[in-house]
């Protein structure tokens, strides 16, 4: 066993070894989450707190899920209604979190680096949930998972990711994973969205979307967030799909065994057809799945777990 | 024992000896819930949602109590900040839900019939909590069984529900079940509240207050919505109280035995006067107390529950 | 042991020994909270109800911690989206979570009095987490045991209390529990928000700042409410830092032994600097962590524990 850090903070830098600790120990929470009976006990009388600054439900019941069924208590403490909206500062809030002995802080905040900047003094351990448009590393780590378990392997898989590459999270957790664990990784969207300087992280740029697809052993949809402000990096939603939304006439382009996949929620008909999200090449509710035991596995590790003590 | 349904998704469709099977269930629930440790293992590991797209404070703790007693482990997921926000359809929300395991989804939705959409492809157990102005069933069935165990017996006794009938899913579950149990249902109220096709349910229609209450065992008030957009259907909510609010003048019409009951929020000094609602004859209280017990029943059956595993 | 209370609703109907029966207590948690593991089962199938129909964070977490640390099921019951919303009175709510089986009720509510109102009629355990500006027992009981620990004693010793006074339930609470324990309390700030009628409870009250810091054992710093409307009490944030904010400078004024206490959440640079909340003098994040262990005892005590059962 490799790991001996006590934050998740980003993929970027993490070893080899470190990931594959990662993924080796979801795998056997992947296991329990199957039983009737889902909990295990190693976060007993542990605190473990959701702090999300930036809202998100989907993550934050993952988070939530995975603690309690280590069986940690959990707390959620969302931006809304919270003393940082009063002015306290973040590193305060944290602060008065560890000293009603929180053991594990989760992190959801819209500035890229907070994570790390936490990391520099608190005591607590502390995972990024998202920050900014930096990281999403537990998202990496699903989709990564997720490949493996299906492919049996990442090292020399054809990965392409489609999108808006430019701003995304969750591009970037996955653009460092499967660059460490060997995989060809291919960008691809409005060129606006996708900028030639991805090339120099050792990703392959390209434009067209048939290119992008044709010898793709993944592709892996972002999310159009199209309740954000992005209105200047394209014309239209519309515009997008007829561009770059796959459907299923585009899907001819994709080899028949390739896995489709999406960090979701979905936007049927826009970045990816209902049909193909439901169809049989979809691997979207497995990372789904994947993601609540990658993240015992991350909540394990980080609070000292050692892989021989499951089981 | 004759209860072999997976989901809850209205009482229309129940026979008498499932909606028996219930109540009876529910009996030894009650039992626990009076007890200083008021915790029991059924649902122990199992993932409960609750899964509220129209908000619902008392209702949804009630469902929360009712699985943590039950050692369950609890999310709460609202509409406000969620994925469905997003855009995201309900079935895919529902469908995530099941990818971290939800074992049971309760589920308060604006619109009628949205549980029994999802209950046509989930493989979690689904709680119709309330949807649109359909059906309400839980609180059809914590009224009958406080009905019942009041009265010792639901046959043969005259129930009368006064109030918005027309819009309202209470009102609704209640006429299932007391109809289904041989109860006589009397509804009254303005006639914009009370159409006349609520006869072919084989409910007795009248818009004399003085008259529907007369002969009744048992007056169920429905709360005045006065939050919502109703004014079209009647002037105002003095003249509701001035025509149909129960006070003391018209308590001599009730017979000195009558139950009286309201699912709450009361509106004080609207729909009844607030000597009444905590006078001699009032079971208000006792209708929560109950739908506690008859959640946990029905989160326990659902699950696969059988009553002789209870005590 | 002589606490026989079943509610804690304020510190001014306390005597000597309840308040030294709490004190002691806590000590007995703050040891618990500093193990590994930190669960013990006194409340064990007992339900909680935070109520806090005013929003509060943080004491909302010290006190759902300090519960779920006890082994209590507990539930959060906020004021959005209540039933308080739609008309309910606050009586009829609490009859309801009663009707739930509630233990112990926790509430926050912006009258000043409300939970002495409730304990006229509860059979729940109420206990006052803050109540307009009437009274926050439980942080005046944290903030003693936070000068009872670093002192050794309470008894003789100078406390000034310095900020906005007027309204606060905070400087309330804190005064009654030092009077009565023998301290002697000096109050300070614009003489808007400290008015002479304070000395009236045996308080000093000045407006000099110099001589209200000089004899000072501990210093406490009320935060000043800038987000709330105070702008008739002075003319600004900057004016209120520039004569009465805490900062390197008037230090030298304050013995090198004396405690520098805040409430939380820090103004930075407002009511107090940030080095000094940093400093060596500061006892800010200790009263936090005793917060949570006063959290405890109260919780333990209302609901009928004895010392002795600890350990």
């Amino acid at each position: 066993m490799t790991w001996n850090r006590s934050h998740l903070l980003d993929l970027q830098s993490l070893s080899v070894a470190e990931l594959t600790a990662i993924l080796d120990t979801a795998r056997a929470f992947k296991a329990i989450n199957e039983r009737s009976i889902k909990r295990v006990p190693p976060l007993r009388g542990k605190t473990v707190v959701n702090l999300f600054v930036e809202p998100s439900t989907r993550t934050r019941i993952s988070f939530e899920l995975a603690a309690l069924r280590l069986s940690a208590d959990v707390i959620n403490f969302s931006a809304e209604a919270s003393s940082l909206k009063k002015g306290e500062t973040l590193r305060d809030t944290v602060r008065n979190l560890e000293s009603l002995n929180a053991d594990i802080i989760i992190l959801r905040h819209g500035a890229s680096g907070a994570p790390h900047y936490l990391a520099r003094f608190a005591r607590a351990h502390i995972i990024n949930a998202g920050d900014g448009a930096h990281e999403h590393p537990t998202q990496g780590l699903l989709d990564t998972f997720t490949i493996r378990e299906r492919k049996g392997r990442v090292a020399g898989l054809n990965v392409t990711i489609l999108g808006d590459i430019l701003y995304s999270r969750v591009a970037r957790s996955n653009i460092w994973a499967l660059l460490k664990l060997g995989a060809n990784v291919t960008l691809c969207g409005p060129p606006t969205l996708v900028p030639k300087v991805f090339e120099r992280f050792g990703c392959r740029v390209i434009w067209d979307l048939q290119e992008a697809l044709k010898d793709a052993d993944v592709v892996n949809l972002l999310r159009i967030q199209h309740e954000r402000q992005r209105v200047t990096m394209f014309p239209s939603l519309g515009e997008y799909t007829a561009l770059f939304g796959l459907n299923q006439a585009r899907m001819k382009w994709v080899k028949p065994d390739a896995l489709i996949m999406h960090p979701g929620p979905i936007n049927r008909g826009v970045e990816l057809e209902g049909d193909i999200a439901d169809g049989a090449q979809s691997v979207i509710l497995e990372q789904v799945t994947n993601g609540l035991a990658v993240r015992m596995a991350v909540l394990f590790l980080v609070n000292g777990g050692k892989a021989a003590e499951l089981n």
